[in-house]
């Protein structure tokens, strides 16, 4: 594959390389846009729920009422694991969530009627029960691995309160909930991102939905893909009060490591999505009586101001993970919670593989030894 | 990201798309030449095992004796399952072998010391115990959903022997475990074919290998990519009789559909690692007194001779399936056995992708609707 006369050029990360067309989600990196389905991420963070959201990235437009409806009772009706799954999720519990989500999302495949069935309607309604189960699950091994038993799904709640129902017992308030439903529906597609991208290559080679989640999940886990709400909020602790914030940034660039929750591999200005978590940080540090958080943020966004090229760009991690600190919920699950909110992104982007479908292979270019001889065991130095 | 006076390309499949540099395979598909760091795939399937051939894959020189009863005795050293997994793998042993050998590898997360360690040392041992792991998964599955008890792994066998010993609970003969030894030097390693590449995109995101494995085996699933072998198999039964394989074959070509087995996304003459199987194949057929096995595929090229523009290419699946079905292995096995010999591969891929790191992220280029405006619920038409 290596013999031309051309020089061959090499797409490393293949930053910049278009292997596919979507009608599912607009982003202009360069002035900080993002849509899905034509609606801006602004409009839907304010007025959709995540349960509308998912119909219109499965869809391709927003539901009427009894479309929604009838979306919100499959959602509902699939908030059912089964048996063996929680088995599974106790044998495995002292794993990190991440890799435990992936096992038992994987496991799924043996207990869903239509693992095998690639048709449209099939994957479409897969779709709707792993949306469904993957919040269950890692509600299920938060509650398991500190010994609680898990909390049924309530079938009454919104998806996101329900979340939150699975994970406390109790019932979220209305703003939590609320903050929780934003968090989901920014977060619940981004373009090819690394873990579309691995669903979308494992769909290609005609695996079932449950392997193209799986991978997904996978994807996710990295920290260079999932991990930055975490890690926000080690910095944050780090940092422990809104004075010692420029201190930290100076230091941090002295040494010439990033500042995380700054940059995104697609926007060079803010990340559209993190003005709406910003709002629900503010908020929500005030009501619960801790400002601190809000302002050791924002006083760390002000220290980056000296250092940032083209405005101070933070991304939606850098503001949802003292979200989920404030609402109680412990730093490694925030992956997970990304990964909830992902779910649809990810069936959509499967949808549009197998539409259209080709096998995704791209090339390495041999840079090894020269053809050689083959040296038997016996005659090897030593 | 779609604003450009140039028109943009758009790479489909990521065909012709070189995303890095790799020391480990060269192919040359157009010659049907394939060598691993820089050793002819013909020599290595004569002279080589595949315990040589991973230590080769792993560390770009073939080992000395030294070296080799190092690695083989840490190969033998891994041949433990965590009681847990055998139990994971009842729980879901209705479900397809791929299915379960996916959730039983990412299962496997939770019970190694070293999950978490992306060091080169810890990915090379978690390397060498997944290689050990996959078969022992793959066989305790195989016992277990017939009803019978998985046997325990043999210590002093080759790996494929042990493969061999533990689906059967016998002692397999010289021939069979040579034939399974080669088979699997021949599936170690591909280039950046969709599973391997997979591994890649995982492991990019800074992910865990065992995230990466569960991901290449999730790839490795689609028919697409590791199916050829159990297709042709069925096409071997289906048509019965050598005398059947040119009306078979003319009706294929009538009805527009593709006789499976021939033709490769990277080879456009034969396939280097066929002729190594089709020995086999015709060695083991006559042995065994069932020679119409081999005779069928004959005919089957033979059929296919006036149908090829460039030489008839088939690839290495067309002749392998044979070759487990005479061995007495179920045909739905046939991937995972694939996946047996990948893991090597994987490993390799996923180590120079950690090197050297960039997360793998190619664009879509934004095919639908303009900015719309959102129209809240009750104002949308029912």
């Amino acid at each position: 594959m290596t013999e031309t006369n051309e020089p061959i050029k090499i797409h490393r990360g293949l930053k910049g390389v278009y292997f596919d067309r979507s009608p599912c989600t607009f982003i202009d990196g360069r002035i900080g846009e993002l849509r899905y389905r034509g609606y801006s991420i602004h409009d839907l963070a304010e007025h959709s729920t995540f349960e509308e959201t998912a119909w219109l990235l499965l869809h391709g437009e927003l539901p009427n009422q009894a479309q929604l409806a009838e979306f919100d009772h499959a959602l509902k009706a699939a908030r059912e694991l089964p048996a063996p799954i929680l088995d599974i999720i106790r044998t495995i519990k002292l794993a990190h969530p991440m890799d435990v989500l992936r096992t038992a999302a994987s496991a799924l495949a043996a207990f869903d009627a239509e693992t095998a069935d690639n048709a449209r309607e099939a994957v479409l309604r897969k779709g709707i029960r792993l949306t469904s189960q993957v919040p269950m699950i890692v509600a299920a091994h938060a509650r398991l691995r500190q010994g609680l038993e898990p909390v049924a799904a309530s079938k009454e709640l919104s998806h996101a309160a329900n979340l939150l129902w699975m994970l406390k017992g109790e019932k979220p308030s209305t703003d939590a909930a609320q903050l929780i439903d934003r968090d989901l529906v920014l977060h619940a597609e981004h373009g090819s991102n690394a873990s579309s991208f691995t669903a979308r290559v494992v769909i290609g080679t005609e695996a079932n939905l449950h392997a193209a989640i799986t991978a997904a999940i996978a994807a996710l886990s990295g920290p260079a893909h999932g991990g930055a709400a975490e890690d926000v909020m080690k910095m944050a602790e780090e940092i422990g009060d809104p004075s010692r914030a420029a201190d930290y940034v100076r230091a941090k660039r002295k040494a010439g490591e990033a500042v995380t929750g700054f940059g995104h591999r697609v926007y060079r200005a803010e990340d559209p999505r993190a003005r709406h978590m910003r709002a629900g940080v503010e908020r929500l540090s005030k009501e619960m009586g801790q400002p601190r958080w809000y302002e050791i943020l924002q006083a760390v966004v002000a220290a980056m101001a000296p250092y940032a090229r083209h405005g101070v760009n933070v991304n939606v991690d850098f503001y949802s993970g003292v979200v989920y600190h404030l609402l109680g919920i412990k730093r490694d699950l925030f992956v997970p919670i990304f990964a909830i909110g992902r779910v649809p992104g990810w069936v959509v982007q499967a949808l549009e593989q197998m539409e259209n479908n080709i096998l995704i292979r791209p090339l390495t270019l041999y840079s090894g030894p020269d053809a050689r001889t083959y040296v038997p065991l016996d005659r090897r130095p030593a």
